[in-house]
């Protein structure tokens, strides 16, 4: 959506606007029933007053083109075709209401919109920054590939043999044992727990996670019936467990290793206290292990390393640490449970991409891939350390946070539960772009997820400044 | 499954098997519940005597780690733990047995499994041969590509924005008008089709297919509950489409250009008939056309661009021309749809691989793609031209069968009803894989799709020898 009226057309603005809305409809592209944007996001995007905006949509709607609906905006007719032309087209958006997979939340989809734009700060983000990819270096490395004359066809189900073999032994120094027919490449993480949801679990089966969780933000199970339970790890775990599973299938979604969004890492004793309650109630555990390489200190084995019954299923990635454009991570299980999740990977999308297969491959190798580890945690310490600096000169009084262990985050918490929908607008029209916590738990209204991976040092000071004034101002209206 | 017993072990060959299978099951490799291969796969795989398997298989049993079936086979016992050590693990095989999504039939796994070989003729792969690739043309156009600091980040939703401009510029060759924003970059057609599952049909929705369909060997509507209609096109279609639909949200998947797998090309007016009858019952067309560049003569444009009320959705796709390894199509449809279908692939897989999409941007641009489209028309219409004329010195006793006008495949018929699972196993045994029809219908014995853009000049001799022997056999079995 980038057009704008032209200013020298012998036509008024508001014509233009009328036609090119008229032009959408006709052809079909915005489809009976879509929801407009504002009329102040159409004015920024057409660059005319409001008025003018307005006056538009008053002709549409009394061309029968458009209609407003009280308290929700304005929408295409179900009827627009009608009064354009005599002719029928697919009701989309009765498809798209009635389908299986879930929506994103609004407030993701607005992220996912915002995070494309250059001019808002992301204080949020779930991604390094751009210099702090190694883009120069995988050009580079790109200049040394060499394909087999197979390379480039389709893969087999599981994936790139050599790199499996590669992956075995990177995960070896975890204290990880695996086999390549115990591994099968992934596009990131996000896919390994869509194979899972939809090969291992019938509908109806439960997904225990902590009550703030990464799975609360994207919906890879619940969007297939699974249902999701939220647990504290506690004395009782086992039999909680037991008791709450009933006769169901269930799984544990864990994050013991800079969790996301909290930072949290688990001892060596909790990551023994699971595995043991999840044995004790035969609940697989799917352990997602994506931000380890990214520990500012070494912290003590997977819980996958201690696995000697095949009850782990264990997930790593590329994506936080050497680019997430690879779309390339792993899940490593027993062979029983991989063949099944790499047949049906065949069936989804035959495989990820060998090229970035071959990249990952050559990095791990060449053992580049440690060397920039290396690297980039000590950049992420000096911005973590940066970062917690602006928080102690001006959020101490209205926040409290951990020192961040490694990994992309603070969570930053509120005295006051100011972060809210409205919240999180309020700062975006300041183009600031936040991760409320209520993403991660509905019910939490106290917590952002601070990114200090994303943002320049300049928009981490800019930001966070705004933030502070944003904070007091929401404190000011909650006070009243 | 790489391993061997080792020759010069103090241990018998028989005690090496033992302990491997049964290391195999103490480590929850394979899970309670797991068919072993037969007999005769395990002496070869082992590459000792039969007698030396079953011996050790014996021993196993006897051990309680493994049972036979009767008339099913040998699998990994349901208490091989308590045979084992005193520990329990997650019950995978049920697990697996009652998720979600299905598995591949049999023969397809089959078919994935013994493509990954080299000592197989492959008679039947829709896929280039290594030497059709243009790898080396690849690898050097990745020493051109430079990316900007961004380009490497997660994707924005719909993909990489100048390959979305570069996709419309190059379907506009086709006939077809699309913006950018009515593009969305997915990891091949079998995911858009994927896509479209989960985020435009509700459950129970009606797919209409032709009688032969790509779509009965994959399961994207299936696996998530949609209703498979076939159904043939003729005069009476829009009628025949607004009875079978009765209530329900339909769709309509076609390959007008080269089907897969029988290589028929519609005529211009077939495909005026069908968007006419899907108009008339208002039901979208999902388009396939990623052969469209394999035609070896001119044909038509495609039903999309006739579509002035965005009913089509539309896919192309760089997996038969370039490289299925990249793992990059496209999904053209209306504004509202798209937007919709890429909320859903950033819950799926955040996009797909940048680099891939980086490098199909520098070959739509820099005009290497259609130059070398150009040869592989060429090439594919020797190879075409060589097994027809191994055909007619051998099989119109036997079979008959359509020139082809393009891409991949000749869908020989054979006069008697021969194809069945037997006949795929048989020639299995003798290195040969095919694809025979009943994966594409199921009431289908008479075809294969027999494909001429795999195998070497030298395998489709060879393999077409072997393939007219276990006809001929197969006609005596049935005469008998």
């Amino acid at each position: 959506m980038s057009w704008q009226p032209n200013r020298r057309s012998d036509n008024t603005l508001q014509q233009q606007i009328v036609q090119w809305i008229t032009a959408n409809v006709e052809r079909g592209d915005w489809a009976a029933g879509t929801k407009l944007p504002t009329q102040r996001q159409l004015a920024m995007q057409f660059d005319v007053n409001r008025s003018t905006v307005q006056q538009a949509l008053e002709e549409l709607k009394a061309m029968g083109i458009l209609e407003a609906k009280v308290g929700s905006g304005v929408y295409v007719t179900h009827n627009s075709w009608h009064a354009l032309i005599q002719q029928t087209q697919p009701n989309w958006q009765t498809y798209i209401e009635t389908s299986i997979h879930k929506p994103n939340y609004h407030t993701i989809q607005l992220i996912n919109e915002y995070e494309q734009r250059d001019d808002v700060i992301r204080l949020g983000t779930g991604e390094l920054a751009p210099c702090l990819l190694p883009t120069k270096e995988i050009e580079a490395s790109l200049r040394e590939l060499t394909f087999q004359s197979k390379a480039l066809g389709y893969s087999s189900p599981q994936g790139n043999d050599h790199l499996r073999k590669a992956i075995c032994k990177y995960v070896q120094k975890r204290g990880i044992t695996a086999e390549p027919q115990n591994v099968c490449i992934v596009s990131g993480a996000l896919q390994a727990l869509q194979l899972i949801a939809v090969g291992l679990l019938e509908q109806g089966s439960i997904v225990f996670q902590e009550p703030t969780s990464y799975l609360n933000s994207v919906h890879p199970f619940q969007s297939v019936g699974m249902q999701m339970i939220s647990i504290d790890r506690d004395e009782q775990l086992a039999q909680t467990l037991t008791q709450r599973k009933r006769k169901k299938q269930a799984v544990f979604y864990a994050i013991p290793t800079l969790h996301n969004p909290t930072g949290h890492v688990w001892t060596g004793r909790e990551k023994e206290q699971l595995y043991e309650a999840c044995q004790a109630s035969r609940i697989p555990i799917i352990e997602d292990d994506v931000y380890h390489e990214l520990l500012f200190e070494e912290t003590s084995p997977p819980i996958k390393a201690m696995d000697n019954s095949g009850q782990v299923l264990y997930i790593g990635s590329v994506s936080k640490t050497l680019s997430p454009g690879l779309r390339i991570g792993w899940l490593i299980g027993p062979t029983t449970v991989i063949e099944r999740l790499a047949d049906i990977k065949m069936q989804t999308d035959y495989g990820s991409s060998a090229i970035s297969q071959e990249i990952v491959l050559h990095w791990l190798q060449s053992g580049k891939y440690e060397k920039h580890l290396a690297g980039l945690r000590q950049q992420l310490q000096e911005r973590a350390d940066f970062t917690e600096q602006l928080l102690m000169e001006k959020f101490t009084e209205v926040a409290n946070w951990s020192k961040p262990k490694g990994g992309f985050y603070i969570w930053l918490k509120f005295h006051e539960p100011l972060v809210d929908k409205d919240f999180f607008m309020k700062l975006l029209q300041q183009q600031i772009l936040i991760n409320p916590g209520y993403i991660y738990d509905p019910h939490d209204h106290h917590h952002i997820r601070l990114s200090y991976a994303y943002a320049t040092f300049e928009e981490l000071q800019e930001g966070l400044r705004i933030l502070h004034e944003c904070v007091v101002a929401a404190m000011g209206r909650k006070s009243k």
